[in-house]
């Protein structure tokens, strides 16, 4: 949720005044009273019973203008335009009570994995409220009784709205229903696929640091990782990936290419060119690619996310698509394999138990989601934004060690804690000592060790929380 | 949805002029006025603007003993005691209106594979509503957009609240939390531990005839069928069993026994004593026994169901389980593998994709239902149990020739249609013919020829109206 300020910059940059006011709402009104007040509210005033009057600007919803903590019914002050952002939860007038609140009422993994003392920044959940569409669709199915099996028209149904909003987000006019196929989640058409496409031993080319999950799943089918490190700017290196490829080619009776679009946990948004050297490199080596593009729809600024299939020599590949991701329905799951012209044989060979894992409830919710859900996402999106630019200005100003460039996609902060010194995992020290969870890199294999990824979908109030904390352990625990 | 009428019998029998009542409402109001007028409604008073008056008994809710399509808020009768019954759509206060307005706004398999003037009685959806508790628990989790991830305590809650509810429905003790491992449903469950305990070409004995995708999921991992097809009772036959365990052990590193309890698609529920010789002919050949138990809590009557590790002589077997087919879950998807005593170390290995298939919302459900949904479960039983009965007394009476024994569990009745001496498959002809929609018994290999599944989990007058069809099927296609 996002917090813009009277006297903020309409360029979207927090000045200094209204980052010291986040700072202090976040230490005096949710977090700090015991570690678990995290239902605090700043009443309309900026005064609290029993706690110091905050002396600055009153800060605003960002969705519906009113003063925060204002109670049910409460109306856009007069002359105060709605503004989009991460304000979903204060802004649905049916709950209007303070985001934090909602969260520790949560029963997910993100929020019950650590004792409530714990300010969790971990998985990829994000802190808002369902999008409007997707909430009302669930709770007619629901009502309905509507939870029986996704039956054929299902997949019909969630490929046409992919191909529309693809259509419509990217001006890719691919996707057709033919060339798509429902899996459960994007995890499981992956492995679906390479167990189609491979066989054991032979390659599979990974750009780390990647998603950890990927070299379990990989592996445990008889997958042989080859790491191709991103660059230095946590880009594609051309040089590496040929390399790679040759490598893995050469050993394999098919490689395969994992592609991870946009990148988790760097952000780094490939452009076309980069993606077309990845096609030239690919049909040179005879290396098939599989496009994870789970994020494909959080990407913002100047950066546009470009589909893999839309990119000239890409007929063999596949990718795998979902809004799950950027309609928080990591717990609904659903995902689309879509074939390249050349490759819809493969979806074909899927494994018969494939459609068990698919769940109508979650067709209904992501159908409702990109039929319906642009102005929301675009919403979140200018939230999101405007995170990292708050985050890059909190870690500049109370933790300018780490180094952190902010990422043009994702939900992700991806934070190189190396310039700390420490010798322990960055994300142990700052869960032991700062009772702050992030991810830790060491996973991620190369490039991963003394980074955190942290998940920056969440209010300002609580980033400037965890920032805090993690500047508190770093002055605990010199290097 | 039950209609029982004033007249019939306190054994739950349907006298003749109740089930001719029920026949003609099903012909008159709901199906039969251009195939698609299912939102019919009999008002009280028996007489429907431009149809004949019903000439007989008005039938009430079973739930609420108000007459059918009384409006919302209707109260029940004074001195009409409360009944149970397959009528919760129409109980439901906040949506009284006719089931079958409700069903054909689903928008599941079951209801949108064929084109409308077709009755499905297909795959394994109830047309029933929600359990309130479950509906309840999933609009607050979408109120509070609590769909991120399912986390460990999620599968610690799902299996203490599953320990609870066996220990009260069948006096077992068993499943404790560290025997459990969630996994995204049945199917993939059992997918998992075969692909755990077994190598390429071992053998799997099945009780034919078998639900059909078990021989697809089990066949493309490598597993090779070995049929134990059960008596011409239907029960387990302890000779074909020793046969089938005797020949599976021989030509396997470890042969596995694939136990359907209760038996899809006939209904069997397997006895103490039939579990007991299975456990022993299993020790004696060294056959690791899976029971897929995913219709345990539907069985009625004097059927009591057993839970497979609750037998002796079972510490090595696992089974599976979920509340997802006893509460019309089938589109959330969610289960647990449980382990015998000396099994645990299986769990261990299961696959490190398994997670991702799980839906967290569906966990939700799942626990909601099982904690706070058994007074629906018992309503939705007897409702069963009088379904079984009314299906006996209309094949009777209008197909006398086809074969069926009423089923002590699951929602499905078996039809053996050979008497019908038929060349074409019964349910290719019931489609075509008489326009509803059953389940072939042909892909459940051995004894499903000329058998045909009917999900009888429906409303009395669909029932009625299925068996209208399947009997003018009968005449217009003479064997």
């Amino acid at each position: 949720m996002l917090v813009p300020v009277p006297g903020a910059t309409t360029s979207g940059r927090w000045c200094g005044r209204c980052v010291t006011t986040v700072r202090r709402l976040a230490s005096r009104h949710l977090l700090c009273h015991g570690g678990t007040a995290l239902a605090g509210r700043v009443p309309a005033g900026g005064r609290r019973p029993g706690v110091a009057a905050v002396a600055c600007p009153i800060p605003v919803c960002s969705g519906c203008a009113a003063p925060l903590g204002a109670g049910a019914g409460s109306q856009p002050a007069p002359g105060r335009p709605r503004r989009p952002g991460l304000c979903v939860p204060r802004c649905d007038r049916r709950r209007p009570s303070v985001a934090a609140a909602h969260l520790r009422r949560r029963t997910s993994g993100k929020w019950h994995t650590h004792p409530p003392e714990v300010l969790p920044l971990t998985v990829g959940e994000m802190d808002v409220q369902l999008a409007p569409p997707v909430r009302d669709a669930l709770i007619q199915a629901v009502e309905a009784g509507d939870t029986g099996f996704a039956g054929p028209q299902s997949t019909a149904r969630y490929a046409r709205a992919f191909r529309r909003l693809a259509q419509h987000r990217w001006g890719w006019d691919g996707a057709r229903e033919a060339d798509c196929h429902a899996v459960p989640d994007i995890m499981r058409g992956l492995v679906g696929l390479v167990e189609v496409l491979t066989r054991q031993g032979d390659a599979v080319v990974v750009n780390t640091p990647a998603y950890p999950d990927y070299f379990g799943a990989l592996e445990e089918r008889g997958g042989r990782i080859v790491e191709a490190p991103l660059s230095a700017a946590q880009r594609l290196d051309p040089d590496t990936l040929d390399t790679a490829f040759q490598a893995a080619a050469h050993s394999s009776s098919q490689a395969l290419y994992l592609l991870c679009s946009p990148h988790n946990p760097t952000g780094t948004v490939h452009r076309r060119d980069e993606l077309e050297h990845v096609a030239a490199l690919a049909r040179r080596y005879g290396v098939r690619v599989i496009a994870d593009e789970a994020h494909a729809l959080i990407t913002w600024g100047g950066a546009r996310f470009t589909p893999y299939l839309s990119v000239s020599g890409s007929p063999t590949a596949l990718a795998l698509q979902s809004p799950a991701k950027a309609f928080n329905l990591g717990g609904l799951n659903g995902a689309l394999a879509i074939a390249g012209e050349e490759a819809t044989d493969v979806l074909a060979r899927l494994s018969a138990v494939m459609p068990h894992g698919r769940s109508h409830l979650a067709g209904i919710a992501h159908c409702a989601a990109m039929a319906e859900g642009e102005p929301w996402l675009d919403a979140l999106l200018a939230g999101l934004e405007e995170n990292r630019r708050l985050l890059q200005h909190l870690l500049h100003t109370d933790l300018p060690a780490v180094k952190y460039a902010p990422p043009d996609g994702t939900i992700y902060a991806w934070i190189d804690c190396r310039p700390l010194q420490w010798q322990d995992d960055p994300a142990e020290l700052f869960l032991t000592h700062g009772r702050v969870a992030v991810i830790s890199g060491r996973p991620y294999r190369t490039g991963g060790d003394g980074h955190v990824r942290l998940n920056m979908a969440t209010t300002p109030e609580l980033l400037a929380e965890a920032v805090r904390r993690m500047a508190h352990t770093a002055r605990r625990c010199p290097g």
